[in-house]
């Protein structure tokens, strides 16, 4: 038997505001060098090499944003950017791309990324995704990745590891006992003592027969409703009247064959500034550079800072201590790295006291 | 007697790189709207209305710069843009200056004054300007100002007043016992507590006729040098020869017809950023707002900081305090208020490290 057709589903439709000022409407996280010197969605692709190529790689986003994918990513076919006419969550998204894989190869396995994550190293995670196409072509399983936590994390969903199902290259196969919410801290510490909940990384792999059946069984409103469109009616129509809804919640936590692989190396899904350090070595005085094109960090007796800008910039930081530092378009942020969850406070003024820089 | 004509001298000649980056090689401090909404040159020349009309103003600079002294003085006549060969600190600037007002109007008063200082409130220092150039006319004096210190200020020269001589508008007209450089703390505070030590302003009052008459006899040098050029060399030539050496040392220190007046309101030359909240009233949250053009400060639980932005660009301050944030062409700067002095550092390695941010 040949190995089945392998595509790629990435998720590019956030309007995250968390990296404001780099972030904007018009320019969301994932098109920004936020990891390294490529936008993250860049990355992601390249993070396929040698398992799907582009031709076989559909970019979801929205209409505004499809013409930014085709200058990030020049060589994706223009037919493989699909538009969402509105952001209806996951689970639409997730439904939509089986569709048209359907339509292209009906028996290909697919990945689903976000766009917008850092997983290092590379080796690491293709071995990973191996063993679960492995399991999605022999089990028709619907695959997630468990990241094995380090910290009582409060911001990730939880997912509790059953019994191991099987060994893939090594790694194990879990079942999957339940989703959990995320936690309060105590919650988490009593998660990560426990040792089998991992967090929950929305990365999935599946064979388009066996998550269209899912979501045809999970979560029949979507199914029905892109059927309408093969039948003749408009997507503009169709996608807005979705249930707006995960695919965790859809599909995956009522599913019976849901298993999990574990990641217990990198992953990162840099939620904001205060992340940088944690997918970025510090340089030599101990500050991080977030820099692309030419731009400059110039620190003197600076230390502990986040650095971003692009271009033809320079930032100089002169005696400070544990600041993010950003410098992108028109825009200059400054706060310390501790309240960096607080940009979203700049940008919801923003909506009302200066929406052109949004 | 009809009272004489009055020419104002302003000296912009000046290259600071304290304010950087908001001041360049290009375009220094006097050329930034750093006290207000105008350029510090604008404001200098406002400063003379009803006493010096633009006409009779003289703007001494670098060649380099008299393309951007039109500019923000667009009712300046060209030929009073005096462009200095070179920088020779303020005697040749002065002594250059008293020969062209010669040519023009050999029997003229003189307000000679630095483009870069904030002055305030107007009426007081016209008041002050009035009765110096009534003791100019009188007694050919060299009149000085002396500003009278508020704390022990180890960044200024300093000027022992001697005797009063005469009472002008109510103003006393002190002789000038002697000229002391910059002290050390310790003695700056004796000269606080003696009462009559005042800060060298850098600002001077006299008669075309005392000055020359001054620079021959004490820096005959620079008179012999200027004297070449009425006999056809070129001021290219000789400007570069002339001793560089300030008109306080030259000739101030050594004239027995020096006299001061006191300055015993706001005057700042506004040595560093850190000056700006002494020259700028702090907003409703206690920041100091140096914007200009649409510029604008977000600040979100931030005060005491000192932002500067020009024209279209938010500046959006997180959670810190007591820093000066700076965003100007194609820099950013971001140092505690406490350190602002340390911006020359940054100078200094941009000249080997980043001249293009210079």
């Amino acid at each position: 038997m040949t190995s089945p057709t392998t595509y790629a589903v990435v998720m590019a439709g956030g309007s995250g505001t968390r990296f404001w000022p780099a972030s904007r409407k018009a320019r969301p996280k994932q098109f920004l060098p936020i990891s390294g010197g490529q936008p993250m969605l860049a990355e992601t692709c390249a993070r396929l090499a040698g398992l799907v190529p582009l031709e076989r790689t559909l970019v979801v986003t929205a209409e505004s944003q499809s013409e930014l994918v085709r200058r990030t990513l020049p060589g994706l076919p223009r037919e493989n950017v699909l538009c969402e006419p509105a952001a209806r969550n996951t689970a639409p998204c997730v439904a939509f791309a089986a569709e048209e894989i359907a339509r292209r190869a009906p028996d290909a396995l697919q990945i689903v990324l976000p766009a917008d994550h850092v997983i290092r190293p590379l080796a690491s995670f293709q071995r990973t995704l191996r063993a679960a196409l492995a399991a999605a072509a022999r089990e028709d399983a619907l695959v997630i990745f468990g990241v094995r936590p380090d910290h009582p994390a409060t911001g990730y969903g939880y997912i509790e590891a059953g019994a191991t199902l099987a060994e893939l290259d090594g790694l194990p196969l879990y079942g999957v006992t339940r989703f959990v919410e995320k936690p309060d801290r105590a919650r988490a510490e009593q998660f990560l003592a426990a040792g089998k909940f991992l967090w929950n990384s929305g990365m999935f792999v599946w064979s388009t027969r066996a998550i269209r059946a899912a979501l045809a069984t999970h979560a029949p409103a979507i199914t029905a409703g892109l059927a309408r469109i093969a039948q003749g009616e408009t997507l503009e129509r169709v996608y807005p009247q979705l249930p707006s809804v995960a695919i965790d919640v859809a599909v995956l936590e009522k599913a019976a064959n849901v298993r999990m692989l574990p990641i217990d190396y990198g992953w990162n899904d840099v939620g904001s500034w205060s992340a940088l350090p944690e997918v970025h070595a510090p340089d030599a005085q101990g500050n991080w550079r977030a820099l692309s094109g030419r731009a400059r960090l110039l620190a003197e007796d600076a230390r502990g800072c986040v650095a971003y800008a692009e271009g033809d910039e320079v930032i100089a930081l002169v005696g400070v201590q544990d600041l993010v530092v950003v410098r992108a378009g028109n825009a200059t942020l400054v706060c310390p790295r501790a309240r960096a969850q607080d940009v979203k406070k700049v940008v919801e003024r923003l909506a009302s006291e200066g929406p052109e820089f949004l």
